[in-house]
């Protein structure tokens, strides 16, 4: 019998639940510096992208797409970061990161940068409120 | 009538061409740290993922998954490293790149660390041929 998939501790504490996608759970990185939201296909025992069948291929790429437009629509941002790396947790997981010219780690990657700065409870709450309406857009 | 694809010259200088896939050009970069491939799709005024169609954005997936498998196979990677950053140069480039726990940027991301080494012309010419073995074992 399949282990049952269960959320790495790591990632868990690292970020909150936005919504379920069919294929992977939706949940946005405490880290005030980035609009940085996170996909995680929900099966036990994935590290790669090629771990996926051809079909859960297809819907994580949705799923990316999907993310990223509601990202774009709901911060105007200058750029979008899309990268499922793994080299510390290595449950598979894909981020998809607005990025601006302005933020704190511009032009470079934001992984591994300086430190997390926690989000205001209430500008989360309107943020996600904000995401999660641009994703029903295009659901 | 719309421009043709013309590749980057900046990704032109630090890359050497593998091959010519459906969508995309795949690409060596020219840094012996890592095996490291592009994907460019050849199409001009990319910036985004989502500014291809959703049939092309499958073949994306699909090209990633081919490129990925390829690696892991040619080279027995620790892990793989799947990006599509654009601060730097805006051109639409998926990013895959083997790692290994052994590397020089380990476990950090590799995108702005450090400077490229150049590859011994025969020793990329060698990985290269394996590379598009374990390729076209898949097509």
């Amino acid at each position: 019998m399949p282990n049952a998939f269960q959320l790495d501790p790591r990632l868990e504490a690292d970020s909150v639940p936005l919504a379920e996608l069919p294929l992977s759970a939706l949940r946005l990185m405490k880290d005030a510096r980035y609009p940085w939201a996170l996909l995680v296909p929900r099966q036990a025992g994935l590290t790669e992208i090629i771990d996926l069948d051809e079909g859960e291929r297809a819907q994580l790429m949705r799923e990316i797409a999907d993310v990223s437009a509601a990202l774009k629509a709901a911060t105007g941002c200058d750029k979008l970061n899309v990268g499922a790396l793994g080299n510390i947790v290595s449950q598979l997981h894909v981020h998809v990161v607005a990025r601006f010219k302005t933020d704190a780690a511009w032009p470079g990657p934001v992984w591994g940068v300086g430190q997390a700065i926690p989000w205001d409870e209430g500008q989360r709450q309107t943020f996600a409120e904000r995401l999660l309406a641009a994703l029903g857009d295009r659901a």
